[in-house]
């Protein structure tokens, strides 16, 4: 509470890079666009029957769901700074959450859509402080 | 003309997939993301005097520049279809133009920032197309 | 036809480079060596009834198309010039198809040889303008 | 220094799952030979008054930092569980921190071997804890 | 044993680095972590019964006996120097046979655990030499 | 045509495996081209007085001479095969130095077009040994 009243009168916070040099361009969209696809590489997974179609599903999940992890991570290694953290103290746990819903718990090992809808709740969470934080 | 009049005959266009499977999902922000980056390390790298800063900020806008450019030919290889061709005969030409400035002779060969804002410009055309299709 | 004569007035044109910066040094043989690759594992999918192998030979023919499909795209956008374009304006449209016949509407999605075959079709017929640019 | 006693006294330790299938296989070992990588790649760079070496200097610090975080990232989404997290609560932020040493505020963005090694220290206190839940 | 004594004759050689620079920083256990992992996944896929399971198991398989391979080829090229085939003549064909063992007649190829504890040994063996050479 | 004509005399040449299905599809040529390429971004580095452009060339060379290693490995693991290296004993040193000849005592560390045709002439004499091969 205390940390959420001080970090509203710190100056402006200006994002930090998703490449890392920081460039100062970091967007959650990233890691929504490859989870909304991981949802819908389940859908035509379970609406086939070709066997080489649905390995290609997998096949594809898998990379999809690594790209997820991937985004999510470098927007809480890289763009997130310790003022955030004291004003939103989930922050940590929502990306590891987030991050084992894109693994082998997750969408990698799961054909479930709704694993995958969770997945997507998940990354609109964190999408929602991180606009927060940019109108800071 | 013609072609245009006819394509709007035509049922509703689903997009299909970025990752090939087609999933559905597709997104001209993953290119828009990246080009914004390249945009944003010109402007570091003026403004910065340290050798080895400036000699990040070339290597990373050469990747960037790479995944704009792989983001644009997944966009025209893998969502446009024949009848977005009929109705958009210039989609060629523009995705042509668009990643040769994304090369070499555009945002990987300069420091320009103006080099780097035609190529957004460019991807704004085609995200422009984009929406139009998917509400056709 | 007139494109095509004055292009024959136009001085040497001097190849530039596959790895964009430029090099000067492009080969459609990357592009052709790949979709030969996934004609073979076609044919050794169809040979095999080992549930393990045949797995491997989707991946694998995944990963190859895609392979195609990116050194079409370089070719493409960084060897060919606005003089080419109108020389052969048909190239455009070349490479969009022969990226296609790559992709899930291609060699990815499908695990019919002849659909091999008519990529590795495709790429000769690119292979054969570039060889008369390289003359030229 | 207790914990460190301790471990010497227990039984062989069987690693688990970096591939995130999960298969089991697990090493702190990973991050930390990429770290050491950096670190000597810093001495060779102020050792060197070659330009175009202390370039690939440059590139190669780049590198081998980004491998450093993505092998943390892994570690702490696929390996760490909830009853890890509940003994070891300040292990989230120690994974902040470490993947932050390996970025543009660490080893990325400097060239100065004791960040480095405050990175090096990081990770041991990080397979400290790994080896304590591997003997539990 | 007269390799080893010999050896210790030998002036001190300094380890040359994995990340090409070279940086100094050598290791096997980067191979051995991934042929660990590999025989783990082949145990897993052999105690399930879940297709889209192991079909991920085929996955994963092929891309961490694709990073065993590499790992091996980077520690035989930049790692080992003529002094050391001098003294290990047989250095070609472990490291020749050991990244077969990891390909298409090895572990890719293969749900055989024996085949994965081959590829173990054999690492081993060339982890010993390594260790010996570090010593010497 | 003349060159299709005389090509129609030549003896049926079968491709070997690069894709470690294998597939049957092998081609030295993969590592002639990255080597090439390496040669002429030496010379555009030599041409220039750009630092920017010049740091491009020490980027892309580095990435192009990892691939030439990468090219020499797989077909050295992958397509020589135990009766090959009966009869050319000399394969594994070949490779070896001509991959060593890539890394950073080769095109890599060097800035000098000499060592690039080294590499090329490396090259050259491994495809020849692989067309015998192939004749065989």
């Amino acid at each position: 509470m205390l940390g959420r009243i001080l970090t509203s009168l710190l100056p402006t916070i200006t994002a930090k890079a998703h490449c890392d040099l920081p460039c100062g361009v970091y967007d959650p969209a990233q890691a929504r666009i490859e989870a909304e696809s991981v949802k819908a590489i389940i859908g035509k997974y379970d609406a086939s029957d070709d066997d080489a179609f649905r390995q290609r599903c997998v096949i594809i999940k898998e990379q999809r769901s690594e790209l997820v992890k991937h985004h999510l991570w470098v927007l809480w290694t890289d763009y997130f700074k310790p003022e955030h953290l004291e004003r939103y103290p989930q922050l940590h746990d929502q990306f590891w959450k987030a991050t084992k819903l894109a693994g082998a718990g997750g969408t990698k090992g799961s054909m479930d859509a709704e694993v995958a809808q969770q997945l997507l709740d998940k990354i609109e969470e964190i999408a929602t402080i991180f606009r927060e934080t940019k109108k800071a």
